[in-house]
């Protein structure tokens, strides 16, 4: 049986990739990475075979093709139920969902006036008011799931889902230097030493230039 | 035990209102709906105790709450499974939730240049060029679907999550008279005559023009 396949692009720039990733990682699944240039037309003929909406990430695994980072999460969710990718509780679940539902379908402001860029850091960078409420409404998230699980993660001593939906804004938030509550400050430090995003933070800061581009979906 | 709740805005307007209604016809679930007017100042401190991120639809059921519409789904989709929310094969699931969620984080250049009004119908309206891939590779989902499930739903005999999601762009196709192709015809008719849509059309065509409003996610 060959290993299934993940399609993601940069490393550095694209956050959807990393939430895609860090689902399988935290399936278990092994996966062979394929990288794709979102910008290259060279690329683009091959990239519509493995991902029919020519957005990433995508996986293929065994006969199933999947192209959303939630429904990838469903699907290994149904296959490594003992993987916990969601909380055990049902109540917990259904608020976990609702969240990664927010992070899924919203944002807008964060994620344009934010662009994920791990290589970087702006002290002081000036945010664009019209993502503050967006800032706003995470902390909010955040914080309730926070005090009411007990930490580190969104749902308590393990990640979830919520967590990898959520973790690039902890990278937007330190590569923008945005002020934050110290809840949130603990929870982005989580986040940043969770081991694989150690890994991914370590493959992004080694990406040669040449292959950086921006996200499609931010 | 009181009935499930569920907050909606406006039937003519709002879109995931009805993807959210549809999905609970789809589940079986019986509700009792809670009407807010997402515009009126009054209202949104009522709001917040239904759906802490101001968005509707929102689910109220026994003690889960849940406010956001794909997770709405998969909340009941655990808690009926014999309702056939997802199709029955894991390959078809796959794929219906990689276009569930296509819907559910994309095609904003559709939704904000045709926003749902089911009371109105535009012939000959020109469609703004920048939601035409949009509405090409919706074109594409469906093809894909009938040709495969052999239709008249998406993924064969019976609806599933996927066409509680597209739903809304059926209506708006006919609409803006938007030029189809005789399969995505045939669909559009098979969604305008599925009884739950038959009841929603008819109860937005019954709302005052008073709580009309714009649906802030279109």
């Amino acid at each position: 049986m060959p290993k299934a396949q993940l399609t993601i692009s940069s490393k550095n720039y694209s956050s959807w990739s990393l939430r895609g990733w860090l689902i399988c990682k935290l399936a278990g699944l092994a996966i062979d990475e394929v990288h794709v240039s979102l910008d290259d037309p060279g690329q683009r003929a091959e990239l519509l075979l493995l991902s029919p909406s020519f957005l990433v990430p995508a996986l293929i695994d065994e006969d199933a093709k999947i192209w959303d980072t939630w429904a990838i999460a469903e699907y290994l969710n149904e296959k490594y139920p003992e993987a916990g990718l969601f909380p055990a509780d049902r109540i917990a679940r259904a608020h976990c969902r609702s969240i990664c539902g927010e992070m899924h379908s919203g944002f807008h402001n964060l994620r344009s006036a934010l662009p994920m860029n791990l290589k970087a850091r702006y002290a002081g960078f000036k945010v664009w008011a019209g993502a503050q409420p967006d800032i706003e409404r995470i902390l909010a998230i955040w914080g309730e799931c926070l005090a009411k699980h007990g930490g580190p993660f969104l749902f308590g001593a393990k990640p979830t889902v919520a967590d990898a939906m959520y973790a690039p804004v902890c990278m937007r938030f330190y590569t923008y230097d945005v002020p934050i509550d110290a809840p949130a400050a603990a929870y982005c430090r989580t986040i940043m030493d969770w081991a694989p995003m150690k890994e991914w933070i370590a493959a992004a800061k080694a990406e040669p230039e040449e292959i950086e581009e921006l996200d499609v979906e931010f």
